[in-house]
């Protein structure tokens, strides 16, 4: 057994079986195992965002890594920013990056690059096998290190004669740490901030926006009169009718300001510090009022429903005081499509079990209140914020999930920049509708330009924020990519639009013309 | 004047005055500036990996850098692949990321990442402006850096702070050190050797291959016998009826082996030794015959028209001895399409000043003898084999050379990669004919598959390989990103189809289903 199917034959064992791959002439050994190695799926995608991006999504719906396979440097550059993003995401990921032999790479052929340069910024753990015979067992320290709560991104760099060479054979994989449990001192530090009367927030992220563990903070809320917030953007959020309520921290500085204002304490539940998206003139990094203290309950990677309960329990919180969610759906609106009514609609059709990931940027910053009290269903945002995940995330999602819909909500500019994923969802005939959210700009920068001070901006500097002249046509896109695509302008049209692309059990894209 | 401003001003007073852009927030300050300081050619690019293979293909035709404008770490992680084949290519090049402002990077907002770490694996030179005053004399820096003879990759990052707060003006450009002259003792060994009687071959890369200085290689070889060969790809060689023809080594190990195995002695001339695009088991990385002698002549970024010349000189080949390629177009061919019969409607086709941007990997390794006597052209290669160069290369060239027709030569797989170029071609109304060479498979593959030595693939590891199920369809991407397009499955289709193409001033895309 050469080194690459010692691999692969890891990777199995340790409960790796989805491959997002992207393989050139250095991987040609690892595809060939795929072959010989049953349980391992094996997704191609067009571009290495596609991959990056979907193993993004598999994994927060799949609760384990994906493998990815990218072509030595340049590959693994093309993955960067979705491993950015998953790395924001504190997503669990193992990348397999083909490299050249070890004896040819002082000869600086053309591919030849600082593969572990590249790697190191977007990854928590980078190694290059030096050895077929280590591969096996560096690929299980890879899972075990992608799988550490609450999740990393492991480079594992396979130089091509360390796969064809001769190995032992697959390694075992080492037992993945569990969550740690937090220490009493963090409880009653926390229930006497809630006790305290002082008004107070929990802030949460991660596993504590999972549906039992935020029921716990329901509880707590209910009982003390604290309240509930999220960062900005959450991995996976579950949500809808019969849950608890979150709501974000808004994007704009000025609102995040406010909505923070009342607190004088925020208690932090695996959630960062609240900051800004970004910096601007003349404002704050930081969103919380001014004299607020930060108290933390639990990190990221600790067991934050163990922590919520023991919690509940020391402020006298018992099931069932959660305030839930009332079932609704809007009213179903007519006309022209804005922000306001796209929210309505699809209020209206977002049906039980949907998984949502949202790159819908600018125009979805309002889609909460009008989604909220449909059935229950998990959102997934962009946690990097670098835009082109969307679609990407929607496609592994989809492997993850294969019984349930998923709907991405993404811009048309975000979405020019990864729509190779299409190809991967008419391939595998993934249940993804696309709506594409076409305002024909970058419409996030025109109010980025006025706030960071620049006035009056000419037609120099709108043309670069502009995505009109000429128009992108998604239906062609899509169309090009095998998958069936409908343009709508009005909300009986999206409407009409999106009852056809949920009946469809595969891909479905719905451009919306603002 | 702010930042931004002094930034844009010491760009353009440099003679830098193209920009290929994808900006966001942080960037605001520099388009806002776009507007007040003319003569900066800003052309908006719809992902990131368009921005910097376009500022490739237009410094290799304009013989400057251009500047790109990058949103952060991710949108320097999208444009990493490309700056990747322009390092290779010795491209000048200037990129300017935005940065968070200064201080509120420490508070780990989503799109805070090393973007120092993600440049430098890329960048021959990489800053962080660290105060508004001193934005320009760190962009006067960048530009002297950028363009050091061969061409330099200079990366820029700017907090967004240093952009928006007070400056000094515009800063001076130092002088542009000019190509060193090489010693006499160069020239003397090389002249030995070249009058030794052995086989010998002059292998010429850069400056080397254009026109004039092709010519005094062509002279040498006339005179003393030696051959003449470049690396597998040239950043820019000028080849056509009249010139002297140079062929490439062959991307098989095997041909390269053969084709170099008459050879005692190489003289390069900027070139690097030879190397194999990969490693295979079993066959050498170094490609030259056992026992040959490697003696270098000059140095990339050193003066190869003097150091010919000189050598000319040195041997006794006089101006005029150099057999030039006489001009033909090989005869018309009918039916199914080949990658020879491409060739030979190609060599049909060509007009005279064409610029040629090769991405055509496995379909195009012999498009060289049927296109040999066409008019004067530039044929223009990825040198640094990360795939989904073509058509940005192709893009920036048609910006750089405005009154040429640009004919861009791409793989569908390598197309597939950054197919966002089409948007910008069709926006500038650039005049770029694209042939997508659409053979429905990474065929590349295919081969290495079976020359690493994986035996008997299997369907899993094909479909790996294999872009079908379902066939992208090029017309409608195209169509879809406002470019005009039209699908050949024959001969007499495919030259009616140029045809039709080279008559329009503006872009075109031609899809040939092989």
């Amino acid at each position: 057994m050469n080194g690459a199917e010692s691999l692969v034959r890891t990777l199995v064992r340790g409960g790796v079986d989805v491959c997002f791959t992207n393989p050139g002439t250095s991987e040609m050994h690892f595809v060939a195992a795929l072959d010989k190695v049953d349980g391992m799926n094996c997704l191609l995608c067009l571009f290495e965002g596609v991959v990056t991006g979907a193993a993004d999504g598999y994994a927060r719906m799949a609760g384990k890594p994906a493998s990815t396979l990218l072509h030595l440097g340049p590959g693994l550059g093309n993955a960067v920013a979705n491993l950015h993003n998953a790395r924001k995401a504190d997503t669990p990921m193992i990348n397999i990056v083909g490299e050249h032999a070890t004896y040819h790479i002082e000869h600086d052929a053309p591919l030849t690059a600082d593969i572990e340069g590249i790697a190191r910024p977007v990854s928590h753990w980078v190694k290059t096998s030096r050895d077929s015979r280590t591969v096996a067992a560096d690929a299980a320290e890879a899972i075990a290190t992608a799988s550490a709560p609450p999740g990393q991104i492991a480079t594992l760099i396979l130089p091509a004669n360390t796969a064809w060479e001769d190995s032992d054979g697959p390694a075992e994989v080492p037992a993945i740490p569990r969550r740690a449990t937090i220490a009493d001192d963090a409880i009653i530090a926390a229930a006497r901030v809630l006790r305290s009367g002082e008004p107070t927030v929990l802030m949460l992220a991660g596993q504590a926006l999972y549906e039992g563990t935020l029921n716990l903070a329901g509880c707590i809320a209910a009982k003390t009169g604290a309240g509930l917030i999220s960062q900005g953007a959450n991995a996976r959020l579950q949500r809808g009718a019969g849950r608890v309520a979150v709501n974000r921290i808004p994007f704009s500085v000025d609102q995040a300001l406010e909505v923070l204002a009342p607190y004088r304490n925020i208690i932090l539940v695996g959630a960062k510090p609240p900051v800004a998206f970004f910096a601007y003139p003349g404002k704050p990094s930081r969103l919380e009022a001014e004299g607020c203290r930060i108290h933390r309950l639990c990190e990221l990677g600790e067991d934050a429903e163990d922590a919520l309960a023991r919690l509940a329990e020391a402020v006298g919180a018992k099931p069932g005081d959660a305030q839930v969610q009332q079932a609704f759906r809007p009213d179903l609106p007519k006309g022209a499509l804005t922000a306001e009514t796209i929210a309505a609609v699809l209020g209206n059709v977002l049906p039980e079990g949907a998984i949502i990931a949202d790159e819908s940027v600018s125009v979805g910053r309002g889609f909460f209140p009008m989604t909220a009290g449909t059935p229950p269903h998990d959102w997934l945002n962009n946690m990097g914020g670098s835009i082109g995940l969307g679609m990407p995330l929607a496609t592994g999602a989809a492997v993850a999930c294969p019984d349930r819909k998923v709907i991405c909500l993404e811009g048309d500019g975000s979405g020019m920049y990864t729509l190779q994923a299409l190809w991967t969802q008419a391939r595998a005939n993934l249940d993804v509708t696309t709506v594409v959210l076409a305002n024909r700009s970058y419409a996030i920068l025109r109010g980025e330009l006025t706030r960071v001070g620049a006035e009056n901006p000419g037609r120099k500097a709108l043309d670069m924020l502009d995505l009109s002249r000429p128009n992108l046509d998604w239906v062609q896109m899509a169309n090009g990519m095998g998958v069936e695509a409908v343009r709508v302008d009005d909300c009986e049209g999206f409407y009409k639009a999106m009852v056809a692309g949920l009946a469809v059990k595969g891909p479905y894209l719905v451009e919306v013309v603002m």
